[in-house]
């Protein structure tokens, strides 16, 4: 079954308990299964990878070359000061798309600018782990297209 | 039926021959389908509008007060610099989804900033019409929460 | 009886239930009736415009050459935005007074600088529906001298 | 004949009363008629449109595709805060030269910018109703070309 | 008589005499005279005080606490430089109007910005000594409400 | 015969070979007997003085004082960077139209802004060499008036 | 006994009813008190000066110089306007250590900027009046070492 | 023993050999046995962690959650590039007092600003190693109250 | 015998012992001697203020309308932060040079503006108490002027 | 034999794959190889360490210290984000030469800025692998001189 | 008899017919009959250079060495925008006082900054014509100093 | 023999004189020899040109079309201020090697920025004279590929 790999970056293993005023109170286990049960709903598997060390979250993209057809990332507060992650994209040349769980350009100014969208196919923002869910249909869309 | 308001911004109404290398081949008729077929997935029926007047947008979101349920808004080049336009979204607290065919973070400095973030539950951008699908999904499961 | 043009832009239509706790609780009509009143106390008439549309103020604007005695000026959010609207008072040579109700020199940076201000006689900000009894009286006192 | 469509913004309907020292004593019928003997010089008919409305202006742009070979269009104050203008103007290819009457580069910092200009053949400002008539004369010449 | 404090700050015990082109021909006596009517219309009396030192302004609006209702500031330059004058009055919570002679917005650029503003109720500008009249009816009505 | 200055600064004795994509396949002879030619239409002769030096093309131009009646001016880079050139023509105070091949607003950022133009009539950019012709005209017009 | 200065800016004579919420119900006699007893532990006597004028806290540095050994400084406002006492400071050349009650670097961005930071020892800010028992501490090991 | 984290992020391994004119000549183990002793005074023990990771710090960020009462952090140079150690921060929600060897404000302007900051109790920069005696006992008074 | 106003600000008090590396040996008292000969050879008596307090600048500038010719102004770090000084100079309309020991120019960039600079005749920094010598030379040639 | 190392940062284990007509065909192999003939022309060994991990970076720099006489850095999208790299470099104080494949000069602007470059001896950049070639030609002089 | 370089940059040499409201109405003949008669009193000859090249006067301020004891400047618009001239006087290591006949800080912003002030002994603007007589009494007083 | 142009910008001619603790103390005759000796192993010979003047190094590249195989440009100061040296190495399109005797990215903020770089091959700066050695072989290399 292809397979798409769902990148998680800083922090967002600690979803649930972490802010749930801003971040909902799902874990990541259980984004994990939404994006397991949503992208096999268009034939895709997953492999889910979170980690908060921006080089791991590197090597998981260069890993994907050749083994994914594309992928999910939530880079965190890495979106905001990256430029290694939004290179190690444009180097794999994977369609990407980045989400978010919050809408960050409503939020403080520092996390409005992303380095990884110029990179990516496009961005989902705002709606908690329903975004995970509406990357992988708009990847799979993207996929297909 | 509940009904979702359905608004595009300047230059909208020319889709499918507007420079199509970035704003895909659909017409805005093609997108009103594809937004109402959408929308009674979830059992919503849909109201759609299209203007170039600033104006008749704000009057088109105070007109959904009160008949619409949620608001499905790309504002087109007005969402970089029309404060306005966010002043209605927050006068008529209706739930409002910001929508772009195009990766506006990928594209001109101009085009990053929007003023209509702040006030709007999340953005979708870059994934062509299925941008608008994945709008439709995302407010209808912020309407249900 | 001579004649002010009271114009109010983008969103005061919604006054009294635009974010009451923001703008107050009167409606746009109690703001042109608390307009008639005060100017009567100086011998003016009032004509009241409302519109969303930056193009119908700009009209007014113009029609009030000949006609009005001076304009009281609540450009709304396009205070922010709009150089026609300073453009237009430019033009036509007539005293403004700009009006806010919020104080919004106290608000958002955004909402700080006024593209109005250069071409107006003075700007009160911040008293609520007071601000607009306070410029009829300052456009007064100003024709008078 | 073939058609020129000669496009004007706002508060340009009262050219000739306002601020002449800046402007000019011409009329916007004044300019208009100049046009139409400019064109004619070279093979070309004018169709003359003046609004306040920003949306206005776009419709008429639109509406240019397919019924005029070119546009002159003097945007006003649009020129430096209109991204929708600029989007109109790259939606319908035609080639469009902007025209202004003062030299915006010599005035306040706020008119130095243009967002026509990127979309634009090129630039003419600063000599009052003779910009038309150069600009008439620049377009012909890159209609030949 | 409940007691407003008026205050003015540096250069204003010059009035009358300073640019009169700028801040009119009427002297600070002539203002507080005014201020003294203005008020006792409202039933209230005032205390003026003007100082060139901003740590006597200071003083001032701390010794204000329990003896004055409410303060009406011409903070004179120092609106522009002085987070000092900004905290003295966040400090004793009386509601304050921040007033000016000439529209400071119109003016210098580093006339636009006011460290007072967000800590007042509201602000008047522009209209001369007249400014300091509708200063005093708004702290009334404020102080009513 | 009266006599008009057309200067040409740093590269422009290139034209025709330097980056004709931009700046287009005629020679500077070309510009120049298309700039004799279009002079001559309106009775006047031209000098045409070609400098890749700062220095010499101030000189020329206070050379140009009691000699010439006006001058068209094409600065090159030197029209982003030399306040020296600004002055120059300040000094003489000769009518200067300011005129570019390319739509210089068109381009990198650093070419939006231009010294020269606070001090000429007026800008014409965009037109490759027509832009002489129309600055030749544009001159002459402003030497009638 | 050996004597530190311990200097206070303006508003913090209100110490304790002001803003509570943020600089805590201690007065300033209190902070005073504290003082004496952090410096006796060290073998030092303190002399507490506080003032609401810039130059009465420029004379009090001014003064020390040669009666005490060392400044604890809290510039209060004028820690982000005053380049003057940054110089009275760099002048005396007593060790100086900045302190603020509250955490300056996480409020609004005018107070993340110290003038005093780049001539004194250290910066302590964020714990309410155990700042200044720190800075006491920290003067004292900086003039054993 | 309930027990602090005492959490040094990249470089600091070197202390003591590392620009000592800056930094000073204690190493480490040094820092690490002055923060056990202080803490000890007040009834804590401490972990001490050093990386150059930045992943490894968020890591020892979220360990703390639930085994230790608060954290001391030297960020080093992450002090100014990482959101992601912010938010680690945010998200444990344990008390922080943020310290610093060197005085960060009085050094290269890239080191005035502090992501930790805004999520941070306080801040103590500029008193060498004891920096981190003091921050223990700001952390200890903050802990009891 | 007509008199001059010798005004010297914040700091200037310590001359001769303040970091004499930038101010040089000279004290105060040394430069209002070479004031008062250096005006008594153009046939001019000096008054000589000192004050560390903005307000009492302010003060001696209104103090000197009247009764000085002219003023030499050393405002000290006000240069760069007051805008009140700036008023003061403007108000009273004496000539007045501006005057800086060190070239703060050639120091940090703080000190490069001057707000005393657009209502002074000319500024003079760098040559130490020479600096003081040329500007009464400047000043008594100004009012033979 | 003395030893040299040389440190690839982020992404540069794509070499050869990685947007080629960017970057090259050479593979980080090839680049390691021409390091080791390059340096061993000048007598040294090389050490060659790639890692995608900011902290395993500062590492390898620390491990430099007393086992290599110096670092040819290419620390790839580091070099615009990484205050701590610069830290490690400053901290050892081995002669570092910056080396970039590409002439990150000429590309997006976000890449002009090298928070390496104050402290490294030079940079080279734009020559493709030769790039590295130059680095260790220049660091064998440097090492000599 | 030893000798002062008078160097007078771009436009200068047009003095007295130039913007006499600004420049004054002597000539540079005036200028430097003044400076040569001002250099006599303190025993100086004086070498008189104008020139609108910027590499002219380059070449005359590396003459200046040997040959020269001081440079008197004024580099007209190059003070604005050439760092090669403030190279060359750090070059030559002769000392140069910067003189300017208008107060280039009371004009257009982009005059307040000086690329030759860092490496100036000081600036003399403001004064017209006396500003050179002030110039070449402050550079006496520097050599004998 | 195939010749390479070895152009040398404002100020080179000092070399060995000039500030030798940042330029060294090689003359530009030793440069230019190191340069042909160089050249030659590759095959090359050299033309050496040096000037002062910006015109004069626009003349040379010009020049070198047709007649040299390649440039190495120390473009001294105007590397930071000529964007017309920039326009003439894209005119002529001769491969251009960047060199920099210091490393220009470690000094002032002013000489980071390059306009010569977005047109040349690539940029090595720091090495002193072995810079140009370094540039000779990167440019050998280019002209072989």
């Amino acid at each position: 079954m292809p397979d798409l790999l769902i990148l998680n970056g800083p922090n967002l293993n600690l979803l649930g308990t972490r802010q749930p005023e801003i971040y909902g109170r799902e874990t990541l286990a259980d984004v994990e299964a939404l994006c397991a049960d949503a992208a096999q709903a268009f034939g895709y598997g997953v492999t889910c990878v979170q980690s908060n060390h921006e080089g791991a979250l590197i090597d998981a993209i260069h890993g994907a070359k050749g083994t994914h057809l594309g992928i999910v990332l939530n880079a965190g507060a890495y979106t905001h000061t990256s430029i290694a992650l939004r290179d190690a994209i444009a180097s794999v040349e994977l369609p990407t798309v980045e989400v978010h769980l919050s809408n960050i350009h409503a939020r403080e100014a520092f996390r409005h600018h992303s380095h990884i969208a110029p990179v990516a196919v496009g961005q989902i923002a705002g709606f908690g782990v329903m975004s995970y869910k509406l990357a992988i249909e708009a990847l799979a869309a993207h996929l297909k297209a």
